[in-house]
Parts: C-alpha cells; structure tokens; sequence
C-alpha cells in the first residue's frame, strides 16, 4: 500500500451545534424523539430556536467530530463539507483547520446560511438533535477531489449526508474513487431514521461490497438486517462487510471480521453530562487503530477512551488531549 | 419609592464570547496582560482568532452576564445594548430573551459586525480578553428610554463601555434620567485599564455623587483611589458613594456604606475552571440583595454563591439554577 498523505479522509455535514439544557416535557411538546434526529427547515429552526433556552455553540457535524477527535489522536486527518460564507461558517472553519485538519473545501454564497443543530439535553444527558441542514446539503460531487481520496487510507462517509441527493452522489463518487486506489470505505449509519429512509440503498451498498468497515448502534444495526436480535443481525450483515462496529452505549462496543470478534467495556467516567458525540468519537478511536493496524481490541478500546471523554463534558468536539489518554493503547 | 417594573436596568456590551485554551506561552506571544481586557479592532481580532485553537461560543458581555445571572436568580431584568443584524446577534439576542430578560434595542445594519470577546483561558483558570466591540461601540443616547430607567429600580453600568463616546453618552443620559426618578446607579470599573484610561472621569462622576453602588476588584479600586492599600482606598472613596464593593478573588469581597462595613469570603467550589464572569455574577448576587433590601452581608453572601457557580464551567453566563442555590440566603 502506497505512504498515504491522510489517515482518514472524512465526508460530512459541515455544522454548527446549538446546545440548551431541557426537560423531557419539552420533548414531548415539540414532537421529538430522545436521542435521534430529526430534519428540519429554516422556519422550524427558527420557531424551534425561540423556544429552547439560552444556548452554547460550538462546531459539530458528525464525521466533522469524528476528523476532530482522530487529530487529537495525532493522526492525519482531512474533511470535505459545505459551508455559507457566514459567521456559523467561520466558527466552523477556525475550529475544524486549527486543530490540523485540512478542510479545503470553499463555501459558497446564495446557498443559505451554514447548517446548525439544535441539540436539546435532558437531565439524563441525552442528547435529541434538531438538524437544519443549510449549505451543508448542496454539497455538490465537484467537492470531491479523487486524487485526495486516493491518498487517503480510509475514506469515513457519514450516513446523515445521505438523505440530500447531491452530497449522496459526492459520497458515490468518493466510494468509486476508493475502490480505484484501494483506500478503505469507512460507512456510519448515523440514525435510525436515517436507515429507516434509505434502507434498500444501505443494503445495496454492502451488496456491491463497498463498504470496508460499517459501524452502527445495536438500534441501526437491527434496522439495516431486519432483524430482532444483535447477534443474528451481525450474523446477517458481516459476510458482505469487511469489519461490523456495534457501538451498545454503556454497554460498551463490539466488532466483528471474518472470524474474529472482539468486544469492549464502556471505559469508567466520573460524570455524565452530555452523550452528543459519542458514536462520532467511538469511530474516530476504532478509525485511528484501524489506520494503525492495531488491531480489533486496541481498535475498539481507542474508540471507549475517545467515546467516555466526550461524554463528559458539553459538546461533540474532545476537550482533552485524546492522544495523551490513549497513549498506553496507540504507541 | 414607587413599585418598579424592574428590579435592575443594565447598559453594556452585547457581545458573543468565544473562549479558547491555551497556555502562559501564548499570552506572551501575543502581547496579552494575564487577567486583562484589551480592545482590538476587526484586524486584529481575524489574526488573533486564526491563532487560536478551537473554541467555543456563548453569549456573554460583562453587564449582560450580570443580567442573566439576576433573572436566573428571579429578578426582573432588562439590559440596553447595541447588536448588528447577524448571526452572533441573532445568538445574544436569543440567549438574553431566553432567561426572560427585557431586551428591546433593535440590531442595526451597516455597522459592522456583532462584536466579540476572544478569550484565552490559560491552565490556572484565568481568563484574559480581548474584545473586538464591533456594533456595540455605536450604541447611541437614543437607546435608552428615561421612562424605562425611571421605572427600574437599580440601574446596572459597565466600565467597559466607558471608552466609546456613543455609549458613554447614553450612560450619562441614563444617570441623569436615574437622578430624576430616584434610580439607584450601580458602576462596575471593569478593568484596570478602564480605570487608567479614564481616571478622570471616573472620579468626577464619584465626586458629583452619580453613583450609588460602586463595584471594583482591588487593583481597579486602588487605581481609582490612587492608593496602594485597600483599606486606605475604601477610606478615600466611601464618602463619595453610598456602597463601594471590593471583590478580591479568592479571598472573597467586603463592602463599605458608610459607617457600616461587611465582608464574605470565597465559596467553597470543587473544581476552577474558568474565571471568566466572576466579577459579573458577583455584582448579579449583590444586586439581587440590594434590590430587595437584605443588608450588605446577605447581598455579599448573593454574590459569592453566584461567582462560585460561574467559575467551575466555561462560559460566563450562569448553567445551574442560581435561585435554588441562592435559596437559603433569598428567602
């Protein structure tokens, strides 16, 4: 394998997360399901906006968060995301290239304001996500650069980015670039609503054998194999998949390749404060052993370190410096 | 005194902050005072912004913190202070309206803008400012209503907003309106450049008798005293202003109204984090007593419960509920 210039080369929605304190009365007022997410336009942004109380921001996107916590780890790490020539759009830019990522992509004008989360916690620490996608949904395939891709080792493709058609083409264009250069496709599933959606085309994905690595919770990974129990859904989904992540929240991970399996606890936290980001997190751990070749149990035990620290503290980005956590599992 | 529709009326800065970590180094890298504000124009504030690592956003500014911190604490607040038409106003806008503060004056376009407070807190918690005023510097006399300051019962000045010639016009067009209706007028010094840059002033609004309730931490009151013990510089100004308020950090806060003197130390806390908004929640604990005439000892009782909740998180903006922390003193 060529001396690739990038890790891991991260396709994903480029936004801003919103994040207020409420209760689960206020859940159910506004019609949403804890712990998924839902997408809305710019009028129910706004009335939904109104509603929550006083805020904190700060930059999100899910393969965004999992690009920021494989940079902590020290790894080489690239994103490719639309923003609007915004205030929103700046705060995303400064955070994501500060921390070393390259982000090339140029936002553009008269294509709305830079997409934002709404993110409610309820006290316990669920996070219920309220996603206005913006500029981040006319990401267009001309975004896609696929020598970049071909440089890469992984290549980490969001599942939330595949309900807007043209990221879905860029994610496809992207997906034939790897299999030209021999760049690992890395998929999340994201939401059950999102397999919900797009399931026939999820499952096709894994048919064409495109997809290298695959990580979903224990609910999307029942949903993408139709079935009603973990075991038999990994049973289900691992011949056609080089390597299935099941991330099981408290419950801790597991994965499974070929005839290997492996299986993590949860690491020990001393709070819990809010869950956002912890499947972006977990992915950038497994990711960062995966690029390594560490192996499947030091893969998955990097995605717990990674994973228990963002968990702990408000926000999807790490605060910490992962690559000093984990350094008994990386060197 | 007539039933009033607010229990304090604040002007200062709106501004969003955006608070960043980094160590002692960088401070001196970039010519910053540990602990300081420093004013920075637009330039300045793009260079120093790409400098920085990542961050995160929240509404802030120091009168407006103290506002969030009395509605949080169940007073009637409103806050005067000038926004421009973007997405960090739409941000401050929100979060102050949110707490149910009254916040009426209307975001301008064309200057500039919504200003923004880049903070650098270092290892040792302590955070130093650089505020790029924006839109907030233009606020103009003719945002305050003297019929509003008249039917509030303490009215709330920033030192901060001292140095811009719209905003202290409209202060002293708001004291006057304070004078004519027996408005109590509260100043905060701010900073200790704020003191040395304008000293002057600030000793002929004391011996005018314009202000009521002085609030300073040591440095700033013993640069306005032009003395270099705090007993001593108390003793100057006390005869000049009903209540004078030293904050002193860790070693709590003492006030002074005539022959009566009174002082409290530090809350105990668990964990420092970040000081930014200390001295802002102090004068929201204090303010809050005073408003409903609890006497100097429970007012600076107010005060360090509510600088304690402040500095064991980012963000300068209270995050737990500081009526029920306050209850045993407010009741």
């Amino acid at each position: 394998m060529p001396d690739r210039r990038l890790d891991v080369l991260a396709i994903g929605n480029a936004i801003v997360d919103v994040i207020a304190n409420a209760d689960d009365a206020f859940l159910a007022a506004h019609g949403m399901h804890k712990g998924a997410m839902q997408l809305i336009d710019e009028v129910q942004a706004a009335k939904l906006y109104e509603a929550m109380g006083a805020a904190r921001e700060a930059s999100g996107g899910s393969a965004a968060n999992t690009v920021a916590g494989l940079a902590s780890l020290g790894l080489k790490a690239g994103f490719i995301g639309q923003l609007a020539s915004d205030q929103l759009g700046a705060i995303f830019s400064h955070d994501i290239r500060s921390l070393g990522v390259a982000f090339d992509t140029p936002p553009r004008d008269g294509i709305g304001a830079t997409g934002s989360c709404l993110i409610v916690v309820t006290p316990d620490a669920q996070r219920t996500m309220n996603t206005f996608l913006g500029a981040a949904q006319v990401l267009e395939a001309d975004a896609v650069d696929p020598g970049a891709v071909a440089q890469a080792a992984i290549l980490y493709l969001e599942g939330y980015l595949w309900d807007p058609e043209g990221p879905r083409r860029a994610m496809y264009k992207a997906m034939d670039a790897a299999r030209d250069a021999g760049t690992k496709v890395a998929f999340t599933l994201s939401d059950s609503f999102v397999v919900d959606r797009h399931r026939a085309d999820l499952l096709s994905l894994l048919e064409q054998r495109r997809i290298d690595i695959l990580f979903g919770n224990e609910i999307e990974i029942l949903q993408l194999a139709g079935a009603t129990d973990v075991e038999r859904a990994v049973t289900a989904i691992a011949p056609q998949v080089q390597t299935v992540v099941v991330t099981m929240s408290e419950k801790g991970a597991l994965a499974v390749r070929g005839s290997q399996r492996a299986q993590v606890r949860a690491q020990p936290i001393s709070a819990l404060v809010d869950t956002t980001g912890a499947g972006d997190l977990f992915a950038a751990g497994f990711l960062a052993g995966e690029a390594r070749g560490l192996g499947l149990d030091k893969s998955l035990k990097l995605g717990a370190i990674c994973a228990a620290e963002v968990i702990q503290h408000y926000g999807a980005r790490p605060e910490a410096d992962l690559r000093a956590l984990a350094k008994s599992v990386l060197d």
